[in-house]
């Protein structure tokens, strides 16, 4: 699953060219960042009402998905503003000791 | 930086345990489920103006920070609940064949 | 403008009814609590991201539209739930002492 | 109840002059519209844990509560932007016809 994000990286960047308009991507980079940003905002409160509903159920499934999302919609804003996951990715190594290069410091440090 | 979010996961939960109980993470947990999607609602408020001062400023350091914040906190969730990145991972990989093991998909496929 | 919101919840009250049911506060009921709340927070970030552009633009016309929608869809929920917006402003006069029963607290207390 | 909203932004706007520095709503004014907008957020999200809460449990106290501090936190947005809620209310009675100059419309009217 390692390098699931830096695939769909590398498609949210292709959808950036002239032969993707027809993609949902596509859609949301044309429509501009405020529409970006609302799927951001829904997606993270349909995430919220997914994890109310799955401690009350037992069950996670849709949880996954609409973290799934909320996801997917935050790697859309990050390719639309020219970022991309290595860099939340490397931002979080940076906190907590992660990467590997440093794999004593995750055995033992916190956060 | 691909076996990040994994060794995060695995940090998370370690917190789980007595012996940890003096993290911010172990408070989390701690304070329950409402007090955890407060923090995903609020690092995604947070995402979301730090996006605008992005495009504003023309600098992406703060936006790439507030949007760890916001995963991070969406995997202190699935952790508090029981799931993890890779099951995130898997539904992206399952909607876009991203996972390497379908590699030919991800050069032709759209979402 | 005082009665503006009692008004609208008598409306949202009559949405209840049976002769009702083609109405689109009639379809959020039926769509149930989840629905309703993923409206709260849509037009929540709506009035987040307005306001940002309020302030770049120096129009409010947007903002305050935005904020009729997330008042709208917050009473739309307490009606929803059995309350109304008396019961709200209810709650702002007991913190703030405004109700003209007690006019003097409210020209001299704070917050 | 019909004025506690009027009330609320003649005091919100008296927060405004230097005479008040030391109270929340100064603060809030002085920290700027970001950290302004961060608290719609955040009282938009517990307003929506607070309902499932009330839904669960049966009682709407802590969802009135929280209802209370989302509309009184828009009102300092709406006055650190130079508007109040009778733009917000105009614009209700604009698309209801519920102010009582109209009062046949807010009967046989639908949104």
């Amino acid at each position: 699953m390692s390098n699931v994000l830096d695939r769909l990286h590398q498609v949210l960047e292709s959808r950036k060219s002239s032969a993707a308009q027809d993609s949902y991507v596509a859609s949301l980079y044309q429509k501009g960042l405020n529409r970006i940003l609302e799927k951001v905002g829904e997606e993270s409160v349909e995430t919220i009402l997914a994890a109310r509903d799955a401690e009350a159920m037992g069950d996670n499934s849709a949880l996954v998905s609409e973290t799934a999302d909320l996801w997917f919609h935050c790697m859309v804003m990050l390719a639309h503003m020219g970022s991309g996951p290595d860099e939340v990715l490397a931002e979080l190594d940076k906190r907590f000791g992660l990467s590997g290069l440093d794999e004593k410091a995750s055995r033992t440090s916190g956060e």
